[in-house]
């Protein structure tokens, strides 16, 4: 082990079986609640709906010894290292999911798409920058 | 401690220096060497100059008790929850950088901009996928 990660919260959503979520939030993905502990809600201060977010997660049933997967789980696409795919399978299985916030309260905040399971635990949130032109 | 992270590789950059690193890669950041350690180099397979990928590190100089900063630690922007913000200072330290490939060889990538210090562990790198409405 290199750093420690913390769980600072987790997602709640209708998906409830890996086979049922999409593979992207844009294919599909519902809304879902993202609880923040007690202990990092003011780290929400100043959140409204309408921001867009990125939600960073981590994906606690994925097998980190994966280093190539065929994309999308399809034997047709060429075996590909995982660092060029948003495979959940991958040394640090981090989910990056960009979502708009639907409501804000005191125990967390509702946003959408999420296509993460229920129960995914949640590590960091961050303002989603408009891209440019790199 | 919730989960453990493994530290992929490093950032090899000019930035030398926390004072003289950008606040965002947009913002005037050099191009850097992502060093990728042996035993993760079948993970960047198929990657080729022209990709855009995001890469993940972990601000291993960061504070991880900031809850709420001064956005772009100027006093006059009103205190805000570090989730609606890019702040290194969070209670995980992620950075989150969309980046051009500009090489490709057996000892890791060649990409622009990152503003990350030299020395930056590397955690993940995925591909940039082209955002959509969301």
């Amino acid at each position: 082990m290199d750093a420690e990660l913390i769980f600072l919260g987790t997602i709640r959503s209708q998906l409830t079986r890996l086979e049922s979520c999409p593979k992207q939030g844009r294919e599909g993905a519902p809304p879902a609640r993202v609880e923040i502990l007690p202990e990092f809600k003011d780290a929400i201060e100043g959140m409204a709906p309408g921001d867009r977010v990125i939600i960073l997660t981590w994906f606690h049933q994925s097998d980190r010894r994966t280093l190539q997967v065929h994309p999308r789980g399809n034997p047709a696409n060429p075996l590909t290292g995982v660092f060029l795919t948003r495979s959940p399978a991958r040394p640090n299985p981090v989910g990056l999911h960009p979502v708009r916030v639907l409501s804000v309260d005191d125990q967390g905040i509702e946003v959408t798409p999420m296509e993460a399971l229920d129960g995914t635990p949640v590590i960091d949130i961050k303002v989603d920058l408009i891209p440019k032109k790199r």
